[in-house]
């Protein structure tokens, strides 16, 4: 997986294996781990992680050559393609290695390298980081700050008093005033009864034609990325966690807000306020009632409402 | 009605029809449109719309000199004072003139003329356009901008990192840090699959004595202004999205969400993180509990509470 | 009780005295009022007040030497200690004579005396009074205002765009980008038909350890503190009114928001959208389901959901 923050690695197995908690002591082949990354978009090099059974039929697919896993799923791993370490704790064992490849991931950056283009845009009090690239016609606002690595594509307009950082953002996209971008998500745990901040070696998407109202929080990834489709529109106030992936063509209406890697299909409408707990999939075409509580996973051209959201036909009854 | 953008009519009615989609093909009498504007705001010489027959009673009172609608209320027009012109989608067609006539208003203003009062006002970092007009006693906190043509009444403050457009303060008007008001409403329309930002016309209007806490967001009208009657007091991220419209002496806790179009009474009390849907007609003297979403029309002095809002009786009872 | 704003007493009763509208005109004898404050935080010296028998328990324990309160709570008071001024409104009045003693506190300060450190911190547009105490290893973003008597502790890390004021900041804090905490509260009492705005002469205590995410909202307190405690963490979009206290490592999710005088114990744990009613008193080890609506007390060990929030058994049941 590609990070915005620099991958001090590769490292030896054996080497970044001794600082791991919940594992096993062993002494592996002398391998060298190229990266860490989820399942899903690990190559082959790269060390991963299966945190619960839910995910067993990703593992059956990843390119990964190391995974943290529990003993017991043992017989779901090809040998020939990966080596497993059995940990009792698989996460908090993968936090571990996550701060040894990337060691800033786990925090936000307060630096600001130089400020770029302030002539050319004629903006007052707008900082723009020197590494930032920026494609042609870039409308932006006033006391905005744009930090260092962001991609910007032609054609995008940022508002005024907007943060953004660790963020691809592609051509047309409209980002509005007040709103922060890439920053942290929200996760803790304990280790040996320290608090460790969960890295956070992803980053923010934001597909062609999308469009961010005023005030919004869209978080980056934790070990995958936060995803926003193309032609997809994000009213204001709206709070996306770390994770999170909606697809082309949804309308996201003021406030809602959608918990950590919850995954949304394409033509969603969801309502005002609507509530989205966490590790679900939307299909697509789905329609959520402004105000509704989402607890469940919700299959395609689903019409949900209410708290706990159930059809609209069940809903109207009751 | 009156916008802060730049009308750039009049135009001959045979001149802009020819822009039409949905509407017949016809030559019309050489007249001039002098505006556009909403049903009940339009003055003699200009185009309004019939969206929906919910509107009939407006159009009868209209002083709209042409109005686009279908071909089957046309029974309800008197041609003495307006020449229909029939449409199979009076408010895409509408959309279509409202470009013509107001071609910024699809969009936020991203340049700044340049700044005003700096010295004045001993604040540093705060960007206030030339051409704002600002009565006595003013105070204005850090990186905030007021962008062209707002006009602010005496005694009014306004905090730091706040944007503001299209907007008209009455006096004494408390706005507090991180409120966005007036940018550009959630509206999108597709017409022969290209996206349509819909138009946004309209202003935000704050009346004497209001309020508006921190982090709130206060879009601009699209086809009539947003607005915030006398006395009327928002507390923390409040979302009041395009043409809403509240009473004097309202009283609307954290976190409210109203959806667009919406009328709110006068003395009303809204509860903290209740929601109303859109195109909804809130009585006076309502009270609405924390938490409710509001679904449908509420006539005075009515006391409701829960998702769906029902009264408060029933409420408790259930 | 220590205030960020100047007290600028003491005053004899007698003078503060005629300025009461609820109260029986009296000579007391001629004693010099220190200072006002709540019932709990009050020392000797100091006029506070009872707003309902429900604090009658706090009357019997309160250092204060004068209490505003109804007449017909008069054999509550230990007039050897505390001198009883009968009143039909005690909070009315205390309200005034709270802006005798701190007449700026019901507003708040949009001067700024100077900037401090600019060149140290080598961050641009961000403005620190010269009045705040910074510890070590202090980190922060651009477009920042840190306003006058805010104390900040070791290895604190406040982002962009946010306003802080009127707060004490414990040492390891982290306050992200765009979020607003110390202003003003949200309360408005009509004195003889004249707006009021409630003093707000608390300010805002962050933690050991807290952290705070983005744009949230956290309003400093009335007649006592706003207050987080240690570890305690905010995700996004979080809105706390005045005086709502919590206790040390809770969890709450994004856009939660908790209305005033509310009271948390340790160790909760809040989901996203939750909403708690003000005047509440949560225990220890609560959970609170996220979109949940909390309207009453809740008892130690509690896990509730649904609005009105009720045991998860009970939900899941219905």
């Amino acid at each position: 997986m590609k990070s915005f923050f620099i991958n001090t690695g590769p490292y030896n197995i054996n080497d970044i294996s001794k600082h791991l908690i919940f594992s096993e002591k062993k002494k592996f082949d002398n391998l060298l781990v190229k990266n860490i990354s989820n399942l899903i978009d690990a190559e082959k090099g790269d060390l991963t992680f299966l945190e619960s059974p839910k995910y067993l039929s990703e593992l059956s697919k990843s390119h990964a050559s190391f995974c943290l896993l529990e003993s017991k799923y043992n017989k779901y791993i090809d040998k020939k393609k990966i080596v497993p370490i059995f940990s009792k704790n698989p996460l908090l064992d993968f936090i571990i290695i996550a701060k040894i490849f990337y060691p800033e991931s786990d925090n936000d950056n307060y630096e600001f390298s130089q400020n770029r283009n302030y002539e050319n845009l004629n903006q007052y009090n707008t900082l723009i980081d020197n590494s930032v690239k920026i494609g042609n016609d870039f409308k932006v606002g006033l006391n905005t700050t744009i930090k260092k690595n962001v991609i910007i594509g032609n054609n995008v307009k940022i508002g005024s008093n907007c943060v953004i950082s660790n963020s691809k953002i592609a051509d047309n996209v409209i980002i509005n005033d007040g709103t922060v971008i890439g920053k942290i998500g929200f996760g803790f745990k304990y280790i040996n009864n320290k608090l460790n901040f969960i890295p956070h070696i992803g980053c923010v998407i934001l597909g062609k034609n999308s469009y961010i109202g005023s005030n919004c929080t869209i978080d980056r990834g934790s070990f995958s990325n936060t995803v926003i489709g193309e032609n997809t529109m994000l009213d204001n106030q709206v709070h996306l966690a770390h994770n999170v992936k909606i697809g082309n063509f949804c309308y996201i209406a003021g406030q809602v807000g959608i918990a950590g890697s919850t995954q949304i299909g394409n033509h969603c409408m969801i309502g005002g306020q609507a509530g989205i707990s966490g590790h679900l999939k939307i299909g697509n075409n789905v329609q959520i009632g402004g105000g509704s509580g989402v607890l469940k996973h919700l299959e395609d051209n689903s019409k949900v409402m209410g708290y706990p959201a159930k059809s609209i036909k069940d809903f109207l009854k009751s």
